[in-house]
């Protein structure tokens, strides 16, 4: 398994030299499901080329992937999970505070994810056999705090509205971050900076802080604080499980409200 | 001018380089006037340097800066605006997202600004002799795009209240961030890479960028479209000038709702 740890580091870090090499290429973007959900021709390039090269080393592997709507069952055999480019309106606007996401599961259980936020060269890689790292250094578990020492971040639908009581939640911590990446928010997670990020996503935005969380003392749930699908877009939070006790009325309060 | 403009890039250098040295150290956190607004002792010791070194190369200027009551009114004689650390709430949970941020005025006319991203290692620096640099790199004016292809920042109260109408103008946008630092939301505004920044603030949070952002095409305002005070806590944004009558119907709007 660490060989394959090994591989999914290289085609990571080459996937994301690619995007910084070619970061002012002219970008034909489309739009998905709605104004605001973009994608363009790095997304489908990377994709692609992460595709190509996973499955030419492993040729019996199956894939489950953001776009061209690539869904092998993740409950069964041996899965790659991928999300070429997590923060696609940060990458087309701003240039930065994007992650390629790489995820590996066999029969369902995941055993290693990656997240490598691209302009910072921040790679985090690790699994429950491996430990967590960002680079180099070993990351260390979850130091329990009250909840009023630390931020959160979120999306802002789910603030303007109280959905899930997050804006009464944000206003028992520290202060509530909007950062439009999944991927950059469970980075700030899994160093230490900031408790957890609560928001509607899909499979490919979270398996890979799931593998790299549980080994730091974080919990992947749905906001009703059930296993995910690993299917569908659901509510999510990444959170410690040690504050799960504390979290959690202020979620069941909201979805009641 | 050029000379004091580079005295002052290497005395926030050299703050940037104290806070990366210190990052790890014992935080002294004070609560100032509400439980989220947090004050340490390095934001005392970075601002106390900084005003030692200007006074001892410039006896006859004026200070005026957040820490410490230091007042001097920005509209008569040299006066150097200072904020130590803005961004103080992800300085002590992220160690990240922080700038120490000086700007220079002359009988009231901004002479420059600096904002320093500490962790990127990004100084910002500029004003209408020198242009404005981001490192060695000079940056453009805005270019003009449509609102729904930029990006805003602001802060979770206006968007939870929609106070202003900030939601309303978000949902115009392509999306709401929210970073938790004026001056790293300024670095971003001036890289080109979200439009504008709406929230309460201090002279010492915005009056380095707002010298910086009318070099490339920004106006810095109150949000009913005046002249900031440089004196009080205040709604202010910082847009494009050309995108002015586009955003000021959200706001008045948003402020007579």
């Amino acid at each position: 398994m660490i060989n394959k740890l090994e591989f999914a580091k290289t085609i990571v870090k080459e996937a994301g030299s690619y995007l910084r090499e070619h970061l002012h290429d002219q970008l034909a973007i489309t739009v998905k499901t709605n104004p605001t959900d973009l994608v363009t021709q790095m997304d489908q390039e990377v994709q692609a080329t992460l595709v190509r090269k996973i499955l030419e080393a492993y040729p019996e592997d199956q894939i489950f992937a953001e776009e061209d709507e690539l869904r092998a069952p993740i409950h069964f055999g041996k899965v790659w999970v991928i999300d070429p480019i997590d923060g696609t309106n940060n990458f087309v606007t701003q240039k930065e505070d994007f992650a390629v996401m790489v995820a590996y599961f066999e029969e369902g259980l995941g055993q290693f994810g990656l997240i490598y936020d691209v302009m910072r060269d921040h790679l985090f890689f690790g699994g429950k056999d491996f430990g967590v790292f960002c680079n180099d250094k070993e990351l260390k578990p979850f130091q329990n705090r009250p909840l009023g020492d630390l931020l959160v971040a979120s999306n802002v639908g789910m603030l303007k509205s109280n959905a899930w009581g997050m804006a009464d939640l944000g206003a028992e911590c520290l202060g509530i971050r909007v950062y439009g990446s999944a991927g950059i928010s469970f980075t700030k997670i899994l160093s230490g900076g900031i408790l957890g990020y609560f928001s509607y996503i899909w499979p490919w935005d979270y398996a890979a802080a799931a593998i790299m969380g549980e080994c730091l003392g974080y919990s992947v749930l749905t906001l009703e604080g059930k296993e995910p699908n690993y299917e569908t877009l659901e509510p999510i939070m990444m959170v410690p499980t040690c504050k799960l006790d504390e979290i959690q009325p202020f979620l069941t309060k909201g979805k009641d409200a």
